[in-house]
């Protein structure tokens, strides 16, 4: 996929609008600390490749887009590492943002990021403001309550969860994020393109939890075996290693079938045919081959 | 002010928003918890006064403004509040988030209200999307890094404080944000109406400053002597108490003097001036007298 410089470049644009020389140096460093290297970057590449897909007339929206949504998975990823959540002290192969800095520095990070992915959206929307609003009013919905990745987190301080509510709005609502606001920013309509992020979101839930139980930490750049150790749900705990993987190639095989008709309709399929192979274990396409 | 009720309107509206019988329960019940009953409700009043002043000519966008600048706050005393900050138990008198419910859910309360916060804009916006786009990127700019109340709470973590910016980010940005949206929802130019927040910013941070030192919890809502407690600096320490109560009076005079030559000017002023007998502690004012 071509549109890891288009990403990056994205992401630093939006991070130099935090950074000043009359700002508070730590929270200044631990700002960038938090997002870069990135990893994957696959939500943003998936809303480029639906911007794509949908014609992207407005790219700088588009750029926007993906960088906000970015940013607010970003800032999930320090504010979950906390003491009070995880308590992890490894994320992308470096310590944690509460590791490397202190913990009211990676509250801070994280309120921040959630703060510049809406600047992001604002700044970009001068020629487009319809389009931006929406993607604000999108976004938001994606990130808080009751149905965003907030609500997915607030799901594990409850005795009785809701694992399909908790699984959609954990993992699934930045993915659902990814295609919609991706269809949004090349001004097309959002719903034809909820499927192919939920699919997608559910698929990468999948890989997640194969990944947990099966990969060692040196091969995730975490903890692994995290979600035994904190009695989380998973995908491999309920139907074991062999049930998840087939489950999990069902879900992309639904998510192609999903696809709206687009002008990039065939490009979109060979994307998530690609994440499929990523998102598999290698040593289980292996097993299974 | 015969503003209060719509004000609190506009908070229940925003709130029913994140309300849903299949999101998370507790933290579902943490959301409004963390804002009802509110405290003064000073920002949204200050900036539903300067809208009014300004023609108020789109009141529902002056409504999502004045929630949205208030549901901000909000989320900034959770998150000040919580063990890695301030490890307050008490605030507006009674249990602060993190203690009332646990860590997880004030971390996730704060994150949902500032959320929240952006899209209740963005709802808002329909009939006015430039306005809009234009109250997101300005709140967003007196909430994050480099000069918002982020960047204001992360200076505490500095062993170099540059108490000039720490004090303008900390209380004034929220205070700018108050009258310079209430212009912007008003459709007039937001610039004029920045020294006017600045002013009643730094008024209220002086009278924090001598309400911690002079007041005792009881009268506070919450614990009294905090500034000494965390070495925090003050006014008081700086000026003394009178030195302080006198510095309070200068800069209310001089707000006064910059508000913008407009319709509401004489209400405005008026308004100031209430809030100058409320701010200064009574035992001080009879001190005076």
């Amino acid at each position: 996929m071509a549109l890891d410089g288009r990403v990056e470049a994205a992401m630093l644009r939006a991070m130099a609008l935090v950074q000043s020389e009359a700002a508070p140096p730590r929270l200044g460093a631990a700002l960038p600390y938090g997002v870069f290297p990135g990893g994957a970057r696959i939500r943003p590449t998936i809303l480029m490749s639906v911007a794509l897909a949908c014609g992207d007339d407005r790219p700088a929206l588009t750029d926007a887009a993906a960088a906000a949504l970015e940013l607010i998975h970003c800032a999930s990823l320090v504010h979950d590492d906390l003491p009070a959540f995880d308590d992890a002290d490894i994320r992308r192969g470096k310590a944690t943002v509460h590791r490397a800095f202190d913990e009211p520095l990676a509250v801070l990070t994280g309120d921040s990021l959630i703060v510049l992915a809406f600047e992001v959206l604002a700044r970009a929307g001068a020629e487009a403001p319809e389009r931006a609003l929406h993607l604000v009013r999108h976004l938001a919905q994606r990130t808080g309550m009751p149905f965003g990745i907030c609500a997915g987190q607030g799901w594990e301080s409850e005795s009785q969860i809701d694992l399909a509510a908790y699984h959609r709005a954990k993992t699934g609502a930045l993915f659902m994020a990814a295609t919609q606001m991706g269809a949004i920013a090349a001004g097309q309509d959002a719903e034809p393109w909820e499927e192919l992020g939920a699919r997608i979101g559910a698929a990468f839930q999948v890989a997640d939890d194969l990944k947990d139980a099966v990969l060692g930490a040196e091969d995730m750049g975490k903890p692994a075996g995290q979600d035994v150790a904190h009695g989380r749900p998973s995908a491999v705990t309920e139907l074991g290693v062999a049930g998840a993987v087939a489950h999990l190639r069902d879900i992309l095989g639904g998510a192609i079938a999903s696809i709206p008709a687009c002008p990039g309709e065939a490009m979109l399929a060979q994307m998530v045919r690609a994440y499929a192979e990523k998102m598999t274990p290698a040593r289980l396409t292996a097993a299974k081959g």
